[in-house]
């Protein structure tokens, strides 16, 4: 095999398992070449990765070192998303009665998705974090992209108990200040007790079924590392959590105007 | 830029965005190359894919054409794939009461996932589905990363009616024989009537949820053009739907002797 071949195979082969660990021997042995030629190629890799502002490839040293892909995402790509998600909220159609709007197409598109877990996986990369976790079930697949990029397990709450579940511990909470008491529930095999969570959700308005997750995980002794929210409601200004990391900012839904208020979060990064 | 770098920012940039189409110029702008260059570059990019088992580029010619990446799975992978599957099936600590088993930690984790997800889009590749759809909850992830590699978007049919959602459809339908009766709504908004989806989902024993989903797509003038679950249960030999395509199934699970059945499906590809 050519040298721009392995090279080619190396970048794809990381690309597709991020955050996942290669040691050199294993290329050593797919391409039937010695340490040195492979340790030119990876750095060939690393090079052309950079120039696609997609990710990094990190090399590891020791026992078990190798090379790891990591996802990262240059400003401009996050600012083009970000902006990408602000114009498709202001689209006029996507406004429902009681000021609610219908985003479900955007949160289970794979493309879109992708994107906003990038934001997420760069921003929370070194949280420390052991799980991603979220709420069923609008958050399940923007928490699930987040999780693959850096290479961890998901945990999702459950707002009714199943059998399939085994034991769980359940609360109850209040999602907001005029809706009624609901339940949710965590599977006890879900996590480790004493492990770090970093919770990833779809949309936040005053951040009480935030506050139920980061209560529940309390309950099982499991730290909350940090919170990405896609949207977050500018009102209530006062949310029910205090740190909290949105993509973009959600304001006004003018009804009869069939106007939405929508802006980027300049500080993203 | 040297070859070997431009072929692996090629390979990584097309395996990011599955089957999303690039043309030549996109590569020609971000190399500063001529098209001639760019041409050898993806031959490169080919044959380095070619050597990985994880999928193939595809020259699209016309005047919108340009290169794909297609994921694809040897059959070599996707055995190793079911193997593992069926041992971790196995281990006894997943034995619930009643015969259930815990399978959350294998449908929520990414690696496993997206391994299920290979083979489904491999299979479901020539199908012409517009959607992948599933029902909340544990089937998301792998409906959505089967989404991802297929490139297309996902529906979720709801077990309760949001707000959020919209104008809905509703349907009542039996989940099996002894239990009782259930509801599932769809948003209007969701798909375009006369449209096909994929149904992927992650369990399936008698089939009533997935026959219940097959109406309600009925309903709203949808075609199901293939079913694919994860795991399927062998009793009841007899379900109610007839044709789907399981990536194991599962037999008997045994709480006395803390034994569990799981079989790959070998009519795979």
């Amino acid at each position: 095999m050519k040298r721009s071949h392995r090279v080619g195979a190396i970048c794809q082969i990381l690309t597709e398992s991020p955050q996942k660990i290669f040691g050199y021997k294993y290329f050593c042995d797919m391409f039937s070449a010695a340490k040195s030629s492979i340790s030119e190629d990876i750095a060939a890799a690393k090079e052309a990765v950079a120039a696609t502002g997609y990710g990094y490839i990190e090399t590891i040293s020791g026992t078990y070192g190798g090379v790891k892909y990591v996802p990262d995402i240059s400003s401009d790509k996050a600012v083009c998303i970000q902006e990408n998600l602000c114009s498709m909220l202001k689209e006029e159609n996507r406004i429902l009665g009681g000021g609610f709007l219908y985003t479900s197409d955007i949160m289970y598109n794979p493309e879109i998705v992708k994107g906003m877990a990038q934001i997420f996986a760069k921003k929370f990369s070194s949280s420390g974090a052991d799980y991603v976790a979220t709420i069923e079930t609008k958050g399940i697949p923007v928490a699930f992209m987040t999780a693959h990029l850096l290479n961890l397990p998901v945990v999702v709450i459950r707002r009714e108990t199943k059998i399939s579940e085994g034991a769980t511990v359940s609360i109850n909470y209040f999602p907001g200040s005029s809706e009624r008491l609901q339940k949710m529930s965590i599977s006890k095999r879900a996590a480790e007790p004493g492990s770090k969570v970093l919770i990833i959700d779809d949309f936040m308005r005053g951040g009480g079924s935030i506050k139920g997750l980061v209560e529940i995980f309390s309950e099982v002794d499991i730290e909350v590392v940090g919170i990405g929210v896609a949207i977050a409601n500018i009102e209530p200004q006062k949310k029910k959590v205090s740190d909290y990391f949105p993509i973009v900012y959600l304001g006004e839904v003018n009804e009869t105007e069939k106007t939405v208020e929508a802006i980027s979060n300049f500080q993203i990064f």
